[in-house]
């Protein structure tokens, strides 16, 4: 077979799916897993980056802190390799719960890292992907979450703040509510945690929709 | 020696400092060292937490997950033994730059695992200290910062977010702006980071004053 058949063979768009979960068998994990699958039923490509299972270190050094007088700073190799991993995507879909109303210091570390100044963003450069899906699992109910207008800062620091900085206008965050219900009671757990992760497909399939169109343009 | 006597001769109030940043000689470790020696000047003990050089891990492992229906959940040894070091200071000062606008994942995740449900805060806890104060340096200028009201969510998010959850309600954020000098321009750097540094020992200094009040009291 030849490499251009090889390569025909491989033509389904491909979406890099980022997420951070210390634990197998977290509803984060089991999201992960149904969007893993709804990908395939879409005819969908999935590279994924398991933050904690591949050994990432959140933690900045000096050799990956910008240099603003230097767009050409020449970052570490894991940070320069995590960032041309995402060539030949067309979308990134990242999940992970908010600790404390925000990332997790796994995902911002690799936000720190890697999402860096002349490396992915700066100096011409945007992210190669068109768009972000961002899923955080919110363990609160909804309505606190919106009355301290969580919702709407955390949209803002996502959407605006980060992903149209990397060049990515099509961004939105998705929350998956209530997973601990400790704050509003659900009578089933389990169908609760059922329904959430069908709300976490969904993105998936309109996210697949969409990018149909984009080929077909 | 007796211990009392001890004790008597170590009965200046203390401090907890706790920062974050890769660089020894960069200006967040320039402030912590003027930080330190304005509080012995006023008569203020310091403990002092530097994440970077400690070791700290901030990736919160599965043993650092609060258990919510487990308020005496035991953490992790570091968890607990970090959480047991605020014990006896009186007031916490944490520096550390803006990274894509919000803590670094070193610090993030010192919260993440440390300030931790039954640890430091939930089932009757709260923080061991009647104050914590901010110290944020800022690399870009102040009026971009307010003018996307980055100030007010940051204000909030500390303050209201993590400080008064934390049972701290005396709480502020101090920010050092315009660090880099990319957004607007300084005609000298080095007078501008002095005015800087100046701007953080005064924090101290007021810091100093309400803790010689709350003493007398």
């Amino acid at each position: 077979m030849t490499q251009a058949m090889e390569a025909g063979m491989k033509s389904q768009p491909r979406v890099h799916l980022i997420w951070a979960h210390p634990r197998i068998g977290s509803l984060t994990s089991k999201v992960v897993e149904a969007i893993k699958n709804e990908a395939t039923t879409q005819g969908i490509d999935i590279a994924e980056l398991d933050l904690y299972r591949s050994g990432f270190n959140p933690v900045l050094q000096s050799e990956d802190e910008p240099d603003w007088a230097n767009p050409a700073k020449i970052y570490s190799k894991e940070a320069r390799c995590l960032a041309e991993s995402l060539d030949g995507s067309v979308s990134l879909v990242l999940v992970f719960p908010l600790w404390w109303s925000s990332l997790p210091a796994m995902l911002k570390g690799y936000i720190d890292r890697v999402w860096n100044y002349g490396l992915v963003y700066g100096n011409g450069k945007s992210l190669p992907v068109s768009s972000i899906r961002w899923i955080a699992l919110v363990g609160g109910a909804k309505k606190n979450f919106e009355d301290h207008k969580k919702d709407h800062y955390l949209e803002d620091y996502l959407n605006n703040g980060i992903a149209s900085y990397c060049g990515v206008q099509d961004s939105t965050v998705t929350f998956l509510y209530n997973t601990i219900a400790f704050e509003e009671e659900t009578s089933d757990l389990g169908k609760h945690h059922e329904a959430l992760i069908t709300q976490a497909k969904g993105v998936i399939i309109d996210l697949a929709t969409e990018i149909q169109k984009e080929i077909a343009v």
